[in-house]
């Protein structure tokens, strides 16, 4: 099919393709949340009912947590296979009140379309999805075999599946991993992402007296649980933005200068980046650029604090426990275990006489660069020029998709991180939007993508 | 009457004594929860009535707040007037989850009563006005004038009582305050408490970026803020427990060597405490004992803390804000005010780049320390001794009564300060509790008082 067919036969379809995302974007599939396990189920059903009634060969996968959605058309000797992977769960919408429409409640404004997921990953997966099923009702064969493997637990870790990857490689083999989980450079200019930060989290708690105090009578007699979370917390990051853990920076590999160069290259505003998040100005690691630092420099954040009183008035206790999220953002080469271990020794050393601590990771991932030299990136390259016409740029990106490390290991197969993103696109946050034309170009790009991997195979 | 038929007179009237309190303590009079409006009212009203049944003139004197209540036995020309002053409001019962009986369904267990506000102040202040009206029963006339005044907002601050106290001042004239709002120094060894720390709370709130950001695709661009609150409540306080604040210590009014003295002879175990609190060490400012420290010297404590994911699981995010609540305990001749000015030029020194803060105070109130040469504090040794059976020993207390400073100042009158209670009645705490013999035995306390202060003044 020549590319011009391809974009009529899309285009003919927009309103269609529109309504799939609203239908599954109203299901709010939440995975860290416990009492969500049904609705979880039920956004992974919807992608596995729209895959197996387009005639691929699906599977629904079993896990120790949510299943995983496994579906693919048929083999073409010869050709290569393409893995397409994405999540159809979501982060947790909170805090609501600050949504300007129901999270759950798909809402199309000026072009976008407002959801938690809408573009983290729903929206993004989808447009591969729909590329596949236009390309096969065309009733001719696809160049090549594309495998999809949606999962429910990217956003708590992915831990099933990293865990099942290997007695899965078999049914996974392939050729090439496409994910699209990131974003665009700038509205109107694509990008492959070919380098992402890995991630580990963890929860530390102080304990301090067996129950909470007042703070006038036992004020000064013992120490404030609330403090020494304070002060352990300020320990691990320097003035200046360098995390303090022993031997944090040991294994980072440091940014090649063709990679500064490349990245000073690119049209970007420190300070119209501030403006757009609301900060009067930036902040972070000494010595490196903005992009450097959100790209490929580990970084350290504190992602929650509870502790003691936190209703209207005061309430003038020592709060017996003190607790954090705390997320270590990774690049390659850095091992999350042994930040893991940097941190309980760091901690132990600097817990404050007076209170015990405990420190519970949740989980893990290393950061992985991609291989610039791999034919399915010039492939790539062909493929979102022709559908946003413009070339795409190579950037990293500071996110963690941390089953992508365990692909390149497990399957031997290139990553190609295809962004349809934006960055203001809200992923984590209030308001998630995915613009409504990225989607129906990212449908675009995905069906030239697949005619591109077929004929480069043809004149391997 | 002599001391034998008023002990008498008041045990046959212990089961009536004890189901007043619980029907009292049954009233959630949550004076900082906006919520229980109702409850504190009807809290007052509660012993408003009590008073009234048992002929005292008695008013409800409305505030800008919760009402007091004041009531007032006739006059006896000549004879002193004293004043008793408490509190029918509470602190709030949360944390819920670790109470053994509901907060506010009074259970009595192994002597104790166990309830919100059991020993803080209801059960204390709750002696005063049985002791009167058993001895008003008798029909016999008081040997002096007993004004009572019990209000609604201690827990909060006393602001209303405070404003309005220099119009209050006539009607509350007296020669000394009594208040029962403190502690024995130990079980059995009653106290005469002769200084009381003062207090000033505030939030301090740390505004990000103008929502919640991924914190991979931001981590490293922007300040946390709850690195940045974090860093800022460290920097308030050292490794040696001496608080930050430019100037803070400037105004402390030094322990005597009189004091240190009295202090280091009561008996008092610092291994002992910490296993009490659960603690495996005290802590606390460098160079001071721990009853020093509790007593008698200023400290600072985070009373709670708030920021970003709460819930299960990770939420990989940096905050929009952060903030905590935060207390300072004064002692006598530290000004609150100052203090809030000294933390707002802190604050603003050490505010990391890339968040903006700020301060809203809550309450303040000066320290105190009574007249140790009244002769209504030799009244109350031989009252207390007739009570308790053993001389009360002269102790300051860490906890804050604003009012109590107030009341020297207004009424020119000598503050006495007999705690019943004990100091691990979980006040502002779980599973608060009063012990019901040392309730029975400041009634008696209570009714021998009026005895010798009586009998002091024909002395005159």
């Amino acid at each position: 099919m020549t590319s011009n067919t391809i974009d009529t036969l899309l285009d003919s379809h927009q309103q269609a393709h529109t309504e799939d995302l609203i239908e599954w974007l109203r299901i709010p599939s939440v995975s860290s949340d416990p009492k969500a396990k049904k609705e979880v189920r039920e956004a992974g059903q919807w992608v596995a009912d729209l895959l197996r009634n387009a005639g691929l060969q699906t599977e629904w996968i079993e896990t120790q947590g949510h299943p995983l959605v496994y579906a693919t058309t048929p083999p073409v000797p010869g050709a290569p296979v393409a893995l397409v992977y994405g999540h159809y769960d979501v982060q947790p919408p909170e805090p609501l009140d600050l949504w300007d429409s129901p999270a759950f409640e798909p809402d199309i404004r000026d072009g976008n379309i407002y959801a938690r997921g809408a573009t983290d990953d729903k929206g993004q997966v989808l447009t591969h999805v729909q590329a596949v099923l236009r390309l096969l009702e065309t009733g001719q064969p696809l160049p090549l075999q594309i495998k999809f493997l949606i999962e429910g637990e990217e956003e708590v870790g992915s831990e099933n599946l990293e865990r099942m990857l290997p007695e899965l490689a078999d049914k996974l083999a392939c050729d090439v991993v496409v994910i699209s989980d990131s974003s665009q450079f700038a509205p109107g200019q694509p990008a492959i992402t070919y380098g992402l930060r890995g991630i580990t989290t963890f929860e530390l708690k102080v304990f301090g007296p067996s129950q909470d105090l007042h703070s006038g009578s036992f004020g000064g007699a013992v120490m404030n649980p609330g403090i020494a979370l304070s002060k352990l917390i300020a320990s691990m990051i320097n003035d200046d933005g360098q995390i303090q853990l022993p031997g944090f920076y040991d294994d980072v590999q440091p940014l090649t200068d063709e990679e500064r160069q490349q990245f000073a290259s690119l049209p970007f505003e420190d300070a119209e980046f501030a403006r757009s998040l609301g900060v009067a100005k930036l902040a972070g690691e000494k010595g490196y650029t903005t992009l450097e630092r959100k790209w490929a420099r580990p970084t350290f954040d504190v992602n929650g604090l509870t502790c003691g009183h936190q209703g209207p008035g005061a309430k003038t206790i020592i709060p017996a426990t003190a607790s954090a999220k705390l997320s270590f953002r990774l690049v390659p080469n850095q091992d999350p275990q042994k930040i893991a271990e940097a941190l309980e020794a760091h901690v132990a050393q600097h817990t404050p006489v007076g209170v015990t601590t405990k420190i519970t990771p949740d989980h893990g991932a290393p950061g992985m660069v991609a291989n610039l030299k791999s034919p399915f990136i010039a492939a790539a390259q062909t493929a979102l020029e022709a559908a946003f016409g413009k070339p795409p740029v190579l950037i990293r990106e500071g996110g963690s998709i941390p089953i992508v490390q365990k692909f390149q290991e497990t399957l031997g197969a290139d990553c190609l991180l295809l962004g349809w993103g934006l960055n203001d696109d809200n992923a984590h946050s209030p308001n998630e939007k995915f613009c409504l034309a990225d989607y129906h170009r990212g449908i675009k790009a995905s069906a030239h993508l697949w005619q591109q991997i077929g004929s480069l195979n043809q004149n391997r």
